[in-house]
């Protein structure tokens, strides 16, 4: 490429290039006020016998709220090593008023309805972060 | 500023711009491997005696453990709301040896002697993420 000519494309290489972060628009547009987040652990016991089904419908459940609900801050489901029935979900709404919204999403519907009767036992806790102002760097790395 | 200036330096603004993001060199230099990390939830129960000094302690610990481990993907400190004494830490590794290496640091043995006294109990679960190749997209809001 010829001096004049990238000096030509230059300013619009640069608007390319600097919006591929993926959440650069987003987190524009829906400033995370730290102080508003709602922070939960959901302790949950599966039947085995309907482990694999469950994880597979909990697993679509978390990508779709994530995709579609601006509010939705973060769906991150485990289960232990040893006790792979025994299920963790950390999970961070913006605020109350998105979590209320989430529980009436048709993915949410679909994942309770279609799991109520795989799901032993069900604890919900209501978490606070050690240091809210720093929860972004958390997770950079990821 | 005129056109032609603007061409001059936009080569220059390109670089600089493209950088801005806190984790694009890490992230390049680390790939984080799925099948590699090593996850687990700590759960703490702490004097309530201490609980204040405790916190402080574990806030300082996290962030140094994040800002100078690349290995150490996240460490994400909470509590429960209603028994604040009940502290619960997400720890993400990027795999078994940089947790190894993890415990031989400055920071963690200085949170690990200093606070000792004030940990009424502790349980390490290694856990597994249900959906290893998404957890990129899980936390990508924050």
């Amino acid at each position: 490429m010829s001096k004049s000519v990238f000096r030509a494309f230059a300013p619009i290489l640069l608007l390319v290039s600097c919006q591929s972060g993926p959440t650069r628009t987003e987190k524009d547009v829906n400033p995370i006020n730290p102080e508003n987040l709602m922070i939960r652990i959901a302790e949950i016991e599966v039947d085995s016998a309907h482990l694999e089904e469950y994880l597979e419908i909990l697993r679509e459940e978390a990508a779709a709220s994530i995709e579609r609900e601006p509010g939705v801050i973060s769906i991150f489901p485990m289960y232990e090593a040893e006790a792979p029935t025994m299920v963790r979900l950390v999970e961070i709404y913006a605020d109350s008023a998105a979590y209320q919204a989430h529980l009436k999403t048709p993915h949410f519907l679909k994942y309770k309805n279609g799991t109520q009767h795989m799901v032993k036992s069900l604890r919900l806790v209501d978490m606070r972060s050690i240091d809210p102002e720093s929860m972004q760097a958390l997770f950079r790395k990821l």
